[in-house]
């Protein structure tokens, strides 16, 4: 047997008994009389003694041979700590060494398993599973595995099915690039694997499974950016025969009670707004509302002074940074540049600086004291606080400024991560127009369904017409998004057309879901949370990758096991395909 | 609003409410004055009613326009069901409908939505969505679902974490073929999905989650056999400081669990026998105690009667079948054939039929009366048994006399799919010589300890070293599999020897997980479960494939999506791969 108890769980009520422990060698301290060693397992940290006047010579030789990250068995009595460790649960007791066999020796590790450790990122993915020997990283997955145990738990209590849907399907020139995998017994024939199991669930509300879920592995062969994974995990779901009130209240409810658990609070109703109007007042889809600092649409008020950035202006909008009336010239001019920076790509920035004596501003020479004041009076502006405005086309100064909201926030750390602000953007446009391409796109993705009264739209103007979709933003992440589907041949045809697919095309990658609606497709609607990205807000954090066990590198590597890699000819010649020389 | 009770919900307290439901029409029965529908969904079917004397024209009409499997919405008063229906939980009530929306209609489906349909395979696989909506085919997916919520539920209450590990991992020459995805971002090399999630698990426990496990899909991509899937699922599971005692009376538990649930049954200990003892008794090892019918042995009571068979047989052996001495000379007949098909390759089949007064046999000539009862006597046959016996190299009787005893199971109904007799099989052999490629393959796979008293053999005799690694058998089935694993580089990297790597092969594949040995590998071992197979044997069934919402056919495709499928000649420009010229 290698142990009676685990590392985490002895007490002083267990004084006097005889244990066998096993664990890691966390820390070896040698008095010479007397030897301690922390022994470290995933449920906590066991102190063991060794000492001289009560271990045999030989006890006391094998604790001198320990090193960090061996892997020990011990017998021992659980005996009174003289000093104790309020810190740790087990630090009223320690072990009296009787017997110790050495189950595994370690090399020095590359880095510290310590909460605060030397090893750089690399160096830790490298040797991922030592890091996983890390407090911090073991509690990141098992909080992932909770979350994921309690959405199960949640939505099987109310008649939500998982079914597990295909892995190797058919690649589609919809949405984002696909992984493709040969098929060996279909000669010049490739799988795809799913970007989402998008049309899988819709057939399964076809077949009338009418609560669907699934936490599912998703992937997507783009470029990676700094936290964007190929393989990555979704919460899919679908219903039948709900609205989108429905889907709401149904998602509202399972993210209210992850909320409550992770939080201790209580949640009330997610405020709603549309997507017109989080771009009025955010600049931003996915606002993050856990501070103000909303926009305000200030043409009206500058109107007529002369200004020409303003004059021309088609949005002239400022935001009031409470409180910071008395950022220096330095400090504003620091902003000035942040927001001029290529990646944001303003102008400038006006200020305004209201105090309780005086207004002043860097439009001055446009703008009389009563004209500040009118202006401040706009934004709700106070003595104390700074007003920021930026003018010029909507579709950019709305990012801009967006981009300048959350940067403010962050260094006025207005964003507590243990803060939770959810609430839906609705009502988002069904289509988008690609200037690259000359083509509209699917804004969510072609299935989604129009609203009912701008359906005639698409016919008229289509970039006008709304879609019965959704997303679920929470601390200024979209944590999920979906739509009410579209469930009539006819009209899934018709959308097919405006997004350039002939027909023949769209019978070739979707005749399977066309056919499927001739034989009474029911009314359905559904939604998928990205995991990674749920866990990690829950958990107070932004950066997924500390939430994916083995993640990828942003080449899309394993550092770990070093793959992808080279395969052999052999594999190759079954699968009938070879590798074409790159073109340097 | 769709519906305000779904259509297995209404009973007699609710006569007089006004509903909504929505739902299938299953059937229509127009008596010309009256007008009665089946409206069906997941929960059951509920009776709508449409009468000339209490309904307008109007909707009589609309009634009348309902074709099967129409998509309909019916707001109407529940009343009591003048001829009650026992057979149905709704079948107290029916709903007088005042309103009716067509929510969809539906061309007449290929086949019937009927517990028993007139579609066959082929059509029902093309037209998976509608298959689903059978009762029979829903239960088994919801069966699934519930079977996968209640393993989830019983580890993780046992501090077993579900970690995702990664499906875009590397291939390796062990095993069967790998499934590969070549890398766009790295040119040349290619991903691989996993054949089980071996080393992550592996490297999980080296990392400390000394408890893990994972519903998983995985990937072979193998000739595929009547009911084998290229992409298949398990519950994969790992634990470390364990020893296959802990391992076995862990997932005994969990089977226990899921048995009892299942077969509201109580199950005691699971018999336990060694792989030598099951090819001894059973020929197989996974051998089904349903019934017994097990092998005797026979060489030394056959010996010196001069018969040629018996006596330069390397194994004589016996089966008793309760009950068959009126077997005719026909049926015998009958099974001589079938042991002498090619698939089984019997040289013949002796029978002795013991009956009151006397004793007959086919080999009358060389045994006397008293030499068949002595064998009679041997294998406990009484009155009215008959005897069957084959002889021949043990390494073809075994598997030819374990098939025939599963015939004679099977013709005599001595196999109830709803009894369930799990077993553990146990110390089976590390290595199997493997005469075409004159080297030894890992009978489990290479990471799989040798029991440690067989260490040593390594060096002298690897073909009798035993490992450790055991089998779960249910009803012939085996459900789950696993072993100890090596935690040291130098045994590991013996085993990788032994199997024909080379060293500087070892590390290219396996240099990562060799590695992390090298950090303080605990000890561990681990099992996992074929969970489709499962799943289907708990349900009394042994047809996975139905137990798979989107199942693949024996070529790999997926008849409905049409997939595999061609890619458009940019992706595989994108990927530096191309096609090469299929030889015919």
């Amino acid at each position: 047997m290698f142990r009676t108890h685990t590392n985490g769980e002895l007490r002083s009520e267990n004084i006097g008994e005889r244990v066998t422990l096993s664990g890691w060698v966390q820390t070896i301290r040698d008095k010479g009389f007397m030897i301690w060693v922390d022994l470290r397992d995933r449920y906590g940290v066991t102190q063991l003694v060794f000492d001289q006047d009560r271990s045999t010579p030989e006890l006391m030789h094998s604790a001198r041979g320990l090193g960090r990250e061996y892997v020990v068995t011990v017998i021992g009595t659980v005996i009174e700590r003289t000093s104790k460790n309020a810190k740790i649960p087990t630090g009223d007791i320690e072990i009296l060494v009787s017997e110790i066999s050495i189950e595994n020796t370690s090399l020095v590790p590359p880095f510290t398993i310590e909460d605060q450790t030397d090893g750089g990122e690399e160096l830790r993915m490298k040797y991922r599973y030592l890091d996983i020997r890390r407090n911090s990283v073991r509690d990141k997955l098992l909080f992932r595995h909770k979350i994921a145990q309690s959405v199960r738990n949640y939505l099987s209590a109310i008649n939500f099915i998982e079914v597990e849907t295909p892995v190797l399907i058919k690649s589609t020139p919809e949405g984002a690039r696909d992984f493709i995998v040969p098929s060996r017994m279909n000669p010049g024939e490739f799988y795809a694997l799913p970007q989402s199991p998008q049309t899988f669930k819709q057939l399964l509300m076809v077949g009338g499974i009418d609560r669907y879920f699934q936490i599912v592995k998703c992937f997507r062969d783009e470029d990676l950016r700094a936290d964007r994974q190929p393989e990555f995990t979704q919460i899919d779901c679908e219903m039948a025969f709900v609205t989108q009130e429905d889907v709401l209240n149904t998602f509202e409810g399972l993210t209210r009670k992850l909320l409550e658990d992770v939080s201790g609070k209580t949640f009330g109703a997610f405020p709603r707004i549309t997507y017109q109007e989080a771009m009025k007042r955010f600049g931003n889809d996915k606002p993050d509302i856990r501070f103000g600092m909303e926009f305000v649409e200030l043409n009206e008020v500058t109107k007529g002074k002369g200004f020409p950035l303003f004059e021309d202006a088609e949005l002239v909008v400022g935001i009031n940074v409470k409180g910071c009336s008395n950022y220096t010239r330095k400090q504003i001019d620091a902003l000035t540049e942040w927001v001029k920076r290529p990646q944001i790509g303003a102008q400038g920035l006006v200020w305004i600086k209201v105090n309780d004596n005086e207004i002043t501003s860097s439009i001055n020479k446009f703008f009389s004291e009563e004209d500040l004041k009118e202006i401040s009076r706009h934004v709700q502006a106070t003595a104390g606080d700074l007003i920021l405005i930026m003018s010029g086309a909507i579709s950019r100064v709305r990012p801009q400024m967006s981009a300048l909201r959350m940067e403010l926030a962050q260094q006025l750390n207005l964003r507590n991560p243990h803060e939770f602000a959810p609430l839906w953007v609705v009502d988002f446009p069904l289509l988008e127009w690609d200037e690259d391409t000359s083509r509209f796109h699917a804004m969510h993705h072609p299935f989604t369904a129009p609203k009912p009264e701008d359906v005639e739209l698409l016919d008229t103007n289509p970039a006008l017409a709304r879609a019965n979709a959704y997303d679920l933003v929470l601390n200024g992440n979209e944590i999920g998004g979906g739509s009410v589907r579209i469930h009539n041949r006819e009209l899934q045809s018709k959308m097919f057309g405006l997004l350039g697919f002939t027909e023949s095309e769209a019978n070739a990658q979707f005749g399977f879901l066309m056919n499927a609606f001739q034989y009474g497709a029911p009314p359905h609607a559904g939604l998928a949370f990205g995991f990674d990205r749920l866990v990690a807000i829950l958990d107070g954090n932004e950066v997924i990758r500390d939430y994916i066990a083995f993640p990828k590198n942003n080449s899309g590597r394993d550092v770990m096991i070093d793959s992808p890699s080279v395969v052999a000819p052999e594999q190759l010649q079954e699968l009938h395909i070879s590798i074409e020389e790159t073109i340097d």
